[in-house]
């Protein structure tokens, strides 16, 4: 298969491909502070009754089954955090806060407002309402099944993991990535490139998409080489290649003479899994495997990359670390009027999803080629296309593939 | 205002009230590689037209005007990352790889595998078709707007930031927060409750919060107390509390006859905007401003926790940090039926957008009442809806506030 791109695979087929030769990541505990945006790797179940003990849902008296409406003799008060102490004697009644535990015997709360107290005796002249009591187990049940292993964990996850004690969840390690940048023509973000030269925005767009994906950066190793595929099997072999589960070559030079990137990972023992996807932009996008380790070739020009990597790669690694991998997808109508061009390829454009008070929009972003960067700025979706060799106009429905909030 | 909740503010008019009260937070430079997830608090103006030369769109030759279609003879290699060099003169071409300079005369480049080559001299068979020339300034001119000041940086931005060389982007400092959790009866979640105690769940719901919405916590005092007033003075003070520009109280004692956390607010200086909103859950929601400071009252319910962060305090720390406040909002069908029972104030119940492929559909969250944080888990949108007293069927359509991406 070296060489050209005779033929291209099927999106679809591709992602296949790659899902099948993914291997799980391995989990790790970690403190709960630092497992936000980590993937559970184990279900959290219920370790007690939620709540543990019946609570006061108002700040009011707790009062016995008789006699029903009072009056009743408020013989101790019951704090937050208290221990409810012994049950309620018939004709008696305890002043109860929001969240305190509520004696045995007690058949409701009548809330503050709702009473008269004069010394000890407390009544109330309002019809029997709702009783105020949050039960034992109201909330989840000893045993219950609360968050799934595979599940991302933000706010509400980690709220819940707190209440069951779960101060160190299993999570998915995270995947380790070499990522190497190559091209002659490339400098530093940082530096000025001069005549014929560029920036380099693969290595910080890289960088920034483990961080969205992994939900940390921790485990990326960023390299940048010339065109000398010599000096890059150095770098790869001193980098730890072997055990790395994960590696992306950027750019290089791609011609058919030469296909450095190809070339080296031929070199590196890796087999393909498919050698370009009939796709647009991202066409010459490739995968190949070894002893359970992934390999991606993507294209250097960086629309490309961001597209290749929603489609492919981060699937990958969500795959590795357990979590779900099927794309958000939704019809919306195009946000203006779009010309995707004479195009024999599948379409996969960056769009900027827009929610306005006349529902989603979809809005394809003006991008003449795949190097045109600038555009892409704002970019939280992609527009699924088939090709059709005509202009669309604004309104018509389309499916986009949701990437980011907006 | 002291005491009850008589005049509950609607809660457009709660957000106008804080959003009036805020004070920019104001910017610092960070390293590209730490600005993802920031608010950049400056345009992103091009510094150079991009691509800044033109470009070989393909592996080929570069040919000049004259002869249109050849032959010519391949006078010199010009690689990506070289200076162009020399003019082309007619009948001579200049073999390029993809991302090469092009010489000024060139007219097109003649892609390789349409092309013959004996000696130095390369013919083609095919039409004249595509220039492939990347232009410079095809993709943003010198002084073109790119990125606007109050865009959350994600890897599109970054790349684009790395293009044009911004590798120290102004962003908005994040606001330092205080949030103290008070309640004799909470204790850590790492300890065993024990008999009429709860685990704190709101430090850690806090702490992944900040978290998402600032996209960093590293500004956040988290602070626990009980119940005593004197105490909860001196730890505020000594945390810094005059020169924080937000603080937050959780829980704490919401009885009439005590209200610690609104009278620790008075003390403090604080000057009521609104005691209460016409909300379910969060109807106890307060916030308060002293000297351009904000604080906010929060009721100690996980749930009415996380509702009012999202309706409240997120947009106070957005619009201080110069982003977008606005809520995401979309209309979409019921997944399942839904009773929210007698309910006379307005809901933002807790949701779980699901997208499927007949379309996205909202789950109400089955909580019973806003102390259940068990079912929170899966939430990632709010249900807004007006008081009806009848069940809802599946299907029908209602507004959701997106809150974090599916």
């Amino acid at each position: 298969m070296k060489g050209g791109l005779a033929v291209l695979v099927p999106i679809e087929e591709a992602r296949t491909l790659i899902l099948g030769a993914v291997r799980g990541s391995g989990s790790e505990p970690v403190p709960l502070d630092r497992a936000w945006g980590r993937i559970l790797r184990e279900p959290l179940v219920a370790a007690d009754h939620q709540p543990p003990f019946d609570r006061s849902a108002m700040d009011g008296f707790a009062v016995p089954a008789l006699p029903p409406a009072g009056p009743w003799r408020c013989v101790r008060t019951i704090t937050a955090g208290e221990i409810a102490g012994a049950p309620l004697e018939a004709g008696t009644c305890a002043a109860v806060n929001t969240g305190a535990a509520l004696p045995a015997a007690t058949a409701r709360v009548v809330p503050v407002e709702w009473t008269c107290r004069e010394g000890d005796i407390i009544t109330t002249d309002r019809p029997l309402g709702p009783d105020y009591i949050r039960r034992c187990g109201a909330d989840c049940r000893k045993g219950d099944l609360l968050i799934r292993s595979g599940t991302r964990l933000d706010s509400p996850e980690i709220a819940v993991l707190a209440q069951h004690g779960a101060v160190h969840p299993q999570v998915a390690a995270l995947p380790r990535i070499v990522h190497l940048v190559a091209g002659d023509e490339l400098v530093e973000a940082c530096d000025e490139p001069g005549d014929g030269r560029m920036r380099d925005t693969n290595s910080p767009m890289v960088r920034a998409l483990v961080r969205e994906t992994l939900g940390g950066a921790g485990t990326l190793v960023s390299l940048r080489s010339g065109d000398d595929p010599e000096a890059q099997v150095e770098m790869l072999q001193q980098s730890g290649i072997t055990h790395t589960p994960v590696l992306i070559l950027s750019g290089g030079a791609w011609k058919s003479d030469r296909d450095n990137g190809a070339a080296l990972l031929e070199r590196l023992g890796y087999a393909w899994l498919f050698r370009g996807v009939d796709l647009r932009p991202g066409k010459p996008f490739s995968a190949a495997g070894r002893d359970g380790r992934l390999a991606f070739l993507v294209p250097g020009n960086p629309v490309a990359h961001w597209v290749t990597w929603h489609l492919f790669i981060r699937p990958a690694l969500q795959a590795m670390m357990g979590a779900g991998t099927d794309p958000v997808l939704m019809e919306v109508p195009l946000g203006r009027d779009w010309n995707p061009g004479p195009e024999t390829r599948v379409l996969r454009w960056p769009c900027r999803l827009r929610f306005t008070p006349e529902g989603p929009r979809a809005d394809p972003l003006e991008l003449a080629s795949s190097g045109d960067l600038s555009g892409l700025a704002g970019a939280n979706a992609l527009l699924h296309h088939v090709p059709v060799d005509r202009p669309l106009s604004a309104g018509r429905p389309v499916t986009v593939q949701i990437l980011r909030c907006p």
